[in-house]
């Protein structure tokens, strides 16, 4: 499986920037490379130079003088695959980053499929599975909270965990197998209240990271939130009031525009996705009528239900009427009522009318008006979910697969263990749950689990 | 003019990649990044790291962790820019770009100007002007020959020979300076003879200079060829044969896709430009008829007229009466005459109908005959303007300027010795050619001259 040749790869982002980093990893990394440099120290040779060095020089191909460039040196298996790793920082032109690539391929070295370097750091030990995962995850992050998810996983996170509860199951199951060996001598290796209680403490933690998928998800994903409510209500004022102070954040810093996707906005490290906004913004096409069945199917999307009414002009009988209709859909679901337009009438009259509504909050989108306290109020439910930051959160969902695999057969094991049934039918059970927890750190692995799981990652990581 | 504080920006290309690199650079550069970094090693601090070696740990922010990084550590002068400089290597997410840039602005660095490394650079003598100026054009060179040309230029070029003709020259003017100190008696500490040397010399160097201009400009910017010829003659389709071959080798190595530029083509290292190309391509709106106004603009901008007609369709006397009128536009110009689907006649007449015309060619644009030896023939007439690889080129419209001002008060000094003028009036000369000189490689310079250079850069550079 282990393929022992040597890649290399554009590891920065593509395009122009002042400088590029271009990566390159295998046995010979060093020496393909000591053949292209030639250092500002005559004689030096990049072979004899120590990890974690950095060494100026020139990028020569057959004479030709490509670029001035920084190579750093790491000796295998202090890097990040556990080979030896060259990393050449050249000037940031796409003709240069063409020309070094070329030049290493024709030393020897193939272009790095993607993926293949962290492919790589976990076949050499480097990182498990889930870790792996994790750095693919990291990079595509955009938000705080997504980004501490995948870092606290990069970290080791659950693993851990899994892997101690695992190896302990292990023991079990050599030792109840043990027993199928003298099963004619009806002995009993594996102590069946320790089982008991290891099976009890797998229950737990297992039921525990299954549970926190949920919120993984929609930390992981964004938490999505639907605007509903009828025409000229104001919900694409809402939706920019909402998204325009953000945006303004991103932007502070120079040189580190990011690709703003549409309709997101982030608070306090949560991202919040409005789901189908081009319908939203462009009121023909919306959501016409809260009644219609097209409101419902975009309300079964949603985590959180913004209903929006004009209070300047609507009858309190409406909104009960609405409201009623919005709750069968909004099972489970956060629903906040948002009384519009309050600058266009009396604000006191309006409180005094709709004031007995649960959860509700008076606002005047156009004029930002209770605004903030909105977003304090979507963030403030999300918040609660987690308890502490320590906690451990599953937010992959192949994690979540194999997760509720495992638990399924750990529940088997438990019922035979309850029902008295056979070693063998024990071991069985027991072997699968095994199975199940090595698929998450990748102790169990197949060639098409490795390939979609690597096929995800961008060239050069 | 100096600003002695903590600069930071990202160096690497903006966007999502498998690592992102923050550059740092200032007096406190190395003591910023320490506060904010943990090492694996415990206690580690990268105060007390040599020069050009690489540290993994954690980057935190008051206590939250924003990523894993590799951090380089280069100590000034032996830097880029000529101070202490950090390389922060993290994850390539926009996110964790913006986290510690963050981080860094809090701790007391601001964000970095356009090319202001560069620009430390240059004031810390790490580099002249024209060097600084090079790094710009090397990172937006996206062909061979506008590479080489940066390339060279940033390794110092002309700028040598420039310097050790300017201080040969102000020898002199001190000496014809210090004359007029003693002007009362008729003195001459500055050998007239070996003056008029120096600028016999400088003359030369500079007339070289100057005159590889021409040439610099067209290798840097691409030569510009103008299509001509009857509606429906092949225009489009010769178009798109050459340019079709060619993408194919842009996106042989994945992960280096560069911004196409529409209808350039680059063969052998040397670019090629169409001229409003989108013209050439949608035929009701292109040059109809070979003798009308719009024809001849687009020929004034090019360099290669490219004269194609219908050989299978159209008389010899037709032909050359299109020419005639053409040659009065093309002094100067390589014009070739390219008779188009022979595929379509009887190749042996056309040959024998159209082959006396000068430079001609008989090609079949739609079965891609031919298209091969007029890239040929395209490169050929370029190459012989390069003499040899070590030439100097000057490729920057700026030098050309300085050096056309630097010759013009060179002639006025050799007017005046022939004239045996007074030596303060040699001396004003003089001064102006230095000058002039001076401001080519940044002896001389003005803030504005500086801010014009340096905004042209990109922000990390």
């Amino acid at each position: 499986m282990m393929k022992k040749d040597n890649i290399c790869a554009l590891a920065s982002a593509s395009g122009m920037g002042a400088i590029s980093v271009i990566r390159v990893s295998g046995p010979h990394a060093i020496a393909i490379c000591d053949q292209l440099f030639i250092s500002v120290k005559a004689g030096k040779s990049l072979l004899d130079q120590k990890s974690h060095t950095i060494h100026l020089g020139t990028f020569m191909d057959n004479g030709h003088l490509i670029d001035e460039v920084l190579i750093s040196v790491f000796k295998g298996p202090n890097s990040y695959t556990g080979e030896n790793v060259v990393e050449i920082s050249c000037h940031g032109s796409t003709f240069i980053q063409q020309q070094i690539l070329q030049s290493l391929i024709k030393k020897g070295c193939r272009t790095a499929e993607p993926g293949e370097f962290t492919f790589r750091a976990f076949m050499n030990g480097k990182m498990d599975l889930s870790q792996a995962e994790a750095v693919a995850d990291l990079i595509s992050s955009s938000n705080e909270k997504s980004h501490d998810l995948a870092l606290s996983q990069m970290r080791g996170g659950f693993s851990l965990e899994i892997q101690s509860l695992r190896e302990e199951l292990i023991k079990f199951a050599s030792l109840i197998e043990l027993e199928l060996d003298f099963s004619t001598e009806d002995v009993e290796f594996a102590d069946r209240s320790q089982l008991q209680g290891l099976i009890n403490k797998l229950k737990k933690v297992l039921r525990r990271l299954i549970d926190s998928f949920a919120l993984g998800n929609v930390l992981k994903n964004g938490i999505p939130v639907a605007i509903v409510g009828e025409p000229n209500v104001g919900k694409s004022t809402l939706l920019n009031a909402l998204l325009n102070e953000n945006r303004a954040i991103v932007s502070e810093i120079a040189g580190t525009t990011r690709d703003t996707v549409e309709d997101e906005i982030i608070i306090e490290g949560i991202s919040f996705r409005f789901i189908d906004t081009a319908g939203i913004r462009d009121s023909q096409d919306a959501i016409e009528s809260i009644g219609i069945e097209k409101t419902f199917e975009k309300i079964k999307l949603a985590k959180v239900v913004l209903y929006l009414f004009d209070a300047a002009r609507v009858s309190l009988e409406k909104v009960h009427q609405e409201m009623k209709k919005l709750e069968v859909h909004t099972e489970g679901k956060q629903l906040i009522a948002l009384a519009n337009k309050v600058d266009q009438g009396d604000i006191n009259q309006i409180e005094a009318t709709f004031g007995d509504i649960h959860n509700i909050l008076f606002i005047s989108a156009k004029h930002k008006e209770n605004v903030v306290r909105l977003k304090k109020m979507l963030t403030k439910k999300v918040k609660q979910g987690i308890v502490t930051n320590d906690d451990v959160i599953v937010s992959n969902s192949r994690h979540f697969e194999a997760l509720s695999h495992a638990l399924s057969f750990v529940v088997k094991v438990q019922e035979g263990l309850d029902a008295g049934i056979s070693g063998d039918l024990l071991a069985m059970d027991i072997r699968q749950s095994l199975f199940h927890l090595g698929e998450i750190t990748g102790e169990i692995t197949t060639d098409d689990l490795l390939d979609s799981i690597f096929h995800d990652f961008c060239i050069g990581k």
